[in-house]
């Protein structure tokens, strides 16, 4: 991983072999990030993606891995009890060029992902909500 | 729906139940935005797409139910005649990992939507086009 | 095209027939961009995207023509020994709402673009790796 700050943005790169989800959380925690917009694309040969069933409550998870294009990664970096929290959703594309992913729970790297940290100058808390099942942003101060 | 605003950028969270389009309607109208980019995640359980053909300049449908990750949502928000005037497209993936979309029409959110309205110092006008049948941007002063 | 200035950012407007990778090359070179974060959406009637194959270390690409919603665009605008060097990938729907893309070489405007230019102040250089064949980013005074 290599970056270089430019005003409020972070431009990354990463190398193969690193996870996206370790190295961002790590970046947030060596750079201070509190609140940050994350996006960017690459290409994995690993993923580990799910999808949030919200009947059950349940997570649902499926690996893929080859050559596959990041078509699409979005997603915020907040705080969870002082913890840097990740709330990463991705699209990608393999050699069939169909589109496919969800909620990005382990991705590595397989040739290079160019990404970035739009920090906001702020913060915003996550909460776990029972009506949901999941851990939402709130802001600070509100009821 | 929640915001806070840092900066050029609002931070909004979606419940269960709105609708996206409807309020993101309403928040660049309470907030007076007139023009924004706009991207985000989150979970729907409802959502109408749409392709423009392009050749018949009509406008198809689709409406899809169930589980269902917002990959990728990003477009704008301008006027036209002072209204506010959206223009989104969204991924989506489902229980089968794979994704599809379009034209944003209507989105129901299932569980939680992480919106980012970045807002652009200045304005553009939508203006009809005959030749393509669509409501093109334009930058006032221009010919 | 068209475009108007707000800020660190543009707002692009693409015209029917236009080449997205060469219009936003030639925004480029005309307003003396050397570092952007690009994004948008639109539709095409024309698209040739690619996957990088990362054992083989070559681009497979395939054509697509009809009308197309762009669902997703991002990437970035560098240079490399001076010249623009863009890195788009690209998400797409057609009459089936089923989402297809990669890596983007071509993609010709069928109706309009909406894209978004984000410059960075500063600089970054791409260099030739051959570990992975591409031409990743670096930053000048890097070891």
């Amino acid at each position: 991983m290599d970056y270089r700050r430019f005003g409020a943005k972070l431009l990354v790169r990463l190398d193969r072999g690193e996870d996206i989800v370790e190295s961002v959380k790590r970046l947030c925690r060596e750079a201070d990030i509190r609140l940050a917009v994350v996006s960017g694309i690459g290409a994995l040969d690993y993923v580990s993606v799910g999808l949030f069933e919200q009947g059950t409550k349940q997570y649902h998870t499926k690996e893929f891995s080859g050559s596959m294009e990041i078509t699409g990664l979005a997603g915020n970096a907040t705080r969870m009890k002082g913890e840097v929290y990740l709330h990463l959703h991705i699209v990608l594309t393999d050699a069939s060029y169909a589109a496919f992913g969800g909620h990005l729970n382990k991705g590595r790297v397989g040739a290079t992902a160019e990404l970035v940290l739009e920090i906001l100058d702020g913060e915003a808390e996550r909460e776990y909500d029972e009506v949901t099942g999941l851990n939402l942003i709130g802001f600070a101060g509100d009821e």
